[in-house]
């Protein structure tokens, strides 16, 4: 292998470990955000908190800066990540009201 | 504070610090993503190699699987960093290419 193609597969290789890391923290952030769904079901909580979201935001965009990695898509990126949240969220809901109906 | 309440502030507490793990994760994705940007340009190598890409996402897949997150959702956030990369390239190549012509 040329020495080009052989670094080529060390970064790919750090890459997948990357990935492989990232798959089990959004994994274990999903564990928690079910667990916050069903307390908020069960105390009827209010679904979204802005404030916090807005704190969120502000930190997560300074350590994107301070990490050299991009604000905007990093923004993006963990406001898809709430927006798959809050419809899980809304469905832990709907079967915790379910559950409640059915209960004897 | 209700005992719910201080449940629900210890899940941020976790939620915040998985979310501090991701911005790094995903910078250190971004560094080396850009090396490897920088290494095509310098050697010519194909922009995109759909056989690793395919190689990543069942593999990805497989382990989102196996920490029971979802796997549809895995894929498309790791997506979405894909496009993102390939945007990035896209500029390392031609800021490698205008700086070939800019050499005395």
């Amino acid at each position: 292998m040329s020495n080009a193609a052989s670094q080529l597969a060390a970064y790919r290789k750090t890459i997948d470990n990357l990935d492989n890391a990232l798959v089990h923290i959004l994994a274990e952030r999903f564990r928690c955000t079910d667990a916050v769904g069903l307390l908020k079901a069960q105390h009827d909580f209010p679904p979204v908190d802005p404030d916090r979201e807005a704190r969120q935001f502000s930190r997560l965009r300074g350590l994107a800066q301070d990490a050299k990695a991009d604000p905007d898509f990093v923004e993006r990126l963990i406001k898809s990540i709430m927006i798959e949240v809050v419809a899980r969220h809304r469905q832990i809901s709907a079967d915790y009201a379910a559950q409640q109906v059915d209960a004897p």
